[in-house]
């Protein structure tokens, strides 16, 4: 992805592709506003949106519509396969090695960590909760480099840095706190928490 | 709140929050640099996201410790307490219900809802999971407006309904869909994925 994309841009991406694929004749054009009134959206955003991807829309004529679908998967990197951890098998962590929404970007969650012998060396929709002392080997043979933290804030940097030391250089943190991370390695936060104080902000 | 902040300054204030609390005396001004300084933060957005609460500061004297604290808690709605409940116990489902988080920004979850007679009539972290039947009056006494969705993408958009349908205004959603909600609802969404895809692109 060249280019930096807003994440509600992107979670709309996979909804586009699935229409498209839905389509029964994919050999033929389809502009921005049938797209956009098939998905009750407008057709401004729809066709920002797809200007992130590679596809090159025509004016009165549109996208070709198999185009479209390819340009959206290689955005999405449907075609490469991004191996990712989970540190953290409690209630959030399970919850995502069983969400299927990964696959959508490209993304294989190769294995989860934790520090609780009665959670390791079991499987979690085919994922094994693996011991955190195996974390460096495990990281190290899968070449991972994105990982997804959902421990307590308490011991939240801890696991950063061990992760850091492992080779990560981009982390998902649920955790609510603020993690301190060397420069070259990217955070985002998921405070599901401050969401929502947002949207009571709005009542 | 009055202004539109944005998610990434918010959850930054109960940081400021707990470190003006740890002061032992604070009944004495700190400045926006002393605020940084110590949470390894730059002054310009210490500033700026404190600009977003009613609190005032002077140039070369800072703000009042107390003040502060009482401003950040007064927008953060520490001093009021918003009900809100969860759709869906599942894993995400019963992960929030033990999330401790919510109580920074002010808001209870009351009670939770699964059509999974298994789960039902049982508790997380105190909080009972409601059969779906119940949610009309369960969220009419509590009078709750805010609510999580945590169900199967499949059957958000039903779930979504029904919530607008018992007075819910303000949905967070998990679900990877996009949810058609009547104008005067708002709708934040947390797309784990979408946000591991953005992290993704920066490897």
């Amino acid at each position: 992805m060249k280019q930096q994309i807003p994440v509600t841009s992107l979670q709309r991406l996979p909804v586009y592709l699935n229409y498209l694929k839905s389509l029964e004749n994919t050999d033929r054009n389809i502009s921005s506003g049938a797209i956009a009134a098939a998905l009750g959206m407008g057709e401004v955003l729809v066709r920002k949106d797809l200007a992130y991807t590679s596809a090159q829309g025509k004016t009165r004529i549109g996208y070709r519509c198999g185009e479209l679908i390819s340009a959206i998967e290689e955005y999405l990197g449907c075609n490469r396969v991004l191996p990712a951890v989970i540190f953290g098998a409690g209630g959030l962590g399970r919850a995502l090695m069983s969400y299927g929404g990964f696959k959508n970007y490209g993304i294989n969650i190769v294995a989860a960590f934790d520090n609780d012998p009665d959670k390791t060396d079991k499987f979690v929709a085919d994922i094994r909760i693996c011991r955190v002392s195996e974390a460096a080997e495990v990281i190290r043979r899968h070449n991972v480099k994105l990982a997804v933290i959902c421990v307590p804030a308490s011991v939240a940097q801890e696991v950063c840095d061990t992760l850091v030391g492992c080779g990560i250089c981009a982390v998902l943190n649920f955790a609510p706190v603020l993690l301190k991370v060397p420069e070259g390695v990217n955070v985002r936060n998921i405070d599901v928490a401050a969401n929502l104080a947002i949207l009571s902000s709005q009542i």
